[in-house]
């Protein structure tokens, strides 16, 4: 079955076993102590290892898992699978710590984000803030190491595989600069900053695993872009209309942080001159009211901008499924992809 | 030639050639368009370009070379040799940038730092921190390109090459943790933020990367810890004697810091009670004047402090080369390491 739940469960023990393995550094790696063992200072470590176990759907891990299966429905479940779909959720750590301290959010998976949770304990915001940039780094440097140990024998599948990590890591970036330069269209960000991450990065990651031949790779790219543009929508009306126990962020945070998400820009285009003065006053403001926050909600539902956003997921997930449809892939990974698509739709969180 | 100027030729060609793959994504790396491409934000990009051309000695690229020369010539200067020693250049970049804006250092390699310089472009103190986490993590991702590109045919001793960097990643990361928090001791420090990335990390990778036997990885790491001793030792006293044309970094830095070198310490403990009281009262005071700067002159003058220092450094420059005299290696690396030691005992810059 795919997406088989002993995969999740892997993924899981694998990212159990990273953090134990770098405890003990002088046994690391099958190197011997290359440098000094020094009683190992876990604060970082734990700040990492606490923020990758809160939660987190492994939405991306399961990516990898469904983008092997379209192509090799064994290799997507060895080793080396699991190893990337390991690294995929640190990499996913790293930047939450890191666009916490840039965005100053102090939420993250229903719990303190890291720079708060670090500065609570150092009793100090300042060093909670440098310590959390180094707990991002760290997240970073654990990837890389599982990346670095990465067991695939035949040597350009295995360049084709860190490259496009590397690949996807400095888009992320680059869309993360963007999106706090306010310089690009937001669809731009969408593709940059999160499809290329939470969709696009893992689907094809997972099809050079198992080693999909290259007239497949648009395709795929095709319907992961397709599959994150509608992740980011639903994602967007959830941080408004999602249980915040269920979706670990309080209501209306992307309203207080001035987010220009697509629903807002739906609700701007159709609004009339003075909701478009009340959107331009209120979004970002600093202490936006539970009436203000409500007085949003009005205008999204009576300007339709919430039935457009809703029309622009279905269509997008119409067109990734699409392509699927017409693509010559192993049976039972079109429809692990299939089911996973519509419930990434769906989703209440 | 040992070391070998057309290494450090082919360093600098690789660092460029680096940064200009990444301006063209979608031809990158043998991979089709795997992301859209969208026009190039340059920001991040040029900002991490211009630290790592600026100045810099490259002496972590050199001995990677002659790590590697010690074991085979011919392989210190392989492509693959190159490339690492470019990525650990790389990697330096990375630290910096965000060591400074963990330090609030606002000068480096005799230029702005990196969130001071995009504070100023973006005209946002704000805005150059957030922008300058992100320029320390391209820099991070352009290392990892790099060695996702790394051509070494044989697997174990790729994966030993990428396990030691992913090491000694996480460990500068440990090191720079314990030194903002201060509860370790300075030679642990020392040791896991400088040495291991200085020296440690870049000679042990040229010494696998010439499939060094196991048995010399203890000695060469003994020899590079010593090396790296010296040289933060020599780093100490440059700071405040050097000149800050050559340098970078301008007189008495380290002393409005705050921080506890092994200078600092010699001096405390050689003090008598007053002069303990104005280290005590006047090290990382906010506004050091030049008289305060002169009186600390006296203090590591008089108390012995300098000479103590100096004498560290000789002495751990001596176990270094006590122990390479020791091993059986390549005659030719054996001398440019020799050569190499010295030269970093007593550089002025």
């Amino acid at each position: 079955m795919i997406p088989d739940p002993t995969f999740i469960t892997a993924v899981e023990a694998r990212l159990a076993r990273c953090f134990d393995d770098v405890r003990q550094p002088a046994t690391t790696a099958s190197l011997p102590a290359l440098f000094e063992a020094t009683p190992q200072e876990d604060m970082l470590l734990e700040a990492v290892r606490d923020l990758t176990f809160r939660g987190g759907k492994r939405l991306r891990a399961q990516l990898v898992h469904i983008g092997a299966a379209l192509f090799d429905p064994v290799a997507a479940s060895h080793g080396a699978t699991v190893d990337v779909a390991a690294a995929v959720e640190l990499l996913q750590t790293y930047f939450l710590i890191h666009d916490d301290i840039m965005d100053g959010d102090e939420t993250r998976r229903g719990g303190p984000s890291v720079h708060v949770a670090l500065g609570a304990r150092c009793q100090s915001d300042a060093m909670g803030m440098q310590q959390a940039i180094l707990a991002g780094d760290l997240a970073c440097a654990l990837q890389e190491s599982l990346m670095a140990g990465l067991d695939i024998a035949d040597a350009q599948r295995r360049t084709r595989v860190t490259a496009l990590f590397a690949h996807m890591h400095r888009t992320v970036i680059r869309g993360q600069s963007l999106d706090l330069l306010g310089t690009a269209p937001p669809e731009t960000i969408v593709r940059l900053k999160t499809a290329s991450y939470t969709t696009e990065g893992p689907l094809l990651l997972g099809a050079l695993l198992a080693d999909a031949p290259a007239s497949a790779l648009v395709p795929v790219r095709d319907i992961a872009s397709a599959l994150g543009i509608a992740f980011q929508y639903r994602d967007d009306l959830l941080s408004l209309f999602g249980a915040p126990e269920k979706t670990g962020k309080p209501t209306g945070s992307d309203l207080r942080a001035g987010k220009k998400t697509h629903l807002v820009a739906m609700a701007w285009e159709r609004a009339d001159t003075a909701t478009r003065a009340f959107i331009d006053a209120h979004l970002g403001a600093a202490h936006l009211s539970d009436n203000d926050i409500a007085t949003f909600f009005d205008i999204f539902r009576h300007t339709g901008a919430i039935a457009a956003v809703e029309s622009a997921i279905a269509h997008h997930t119409d067109r990734a499924l699409q392509v699927l449809s017409r693509m010559s892939v192993s049976p039972v990974g079109k429809s692990a992809l299939r089911a996973l698509a519509i419930q990434m739709a769906q989703r209440d969180a």
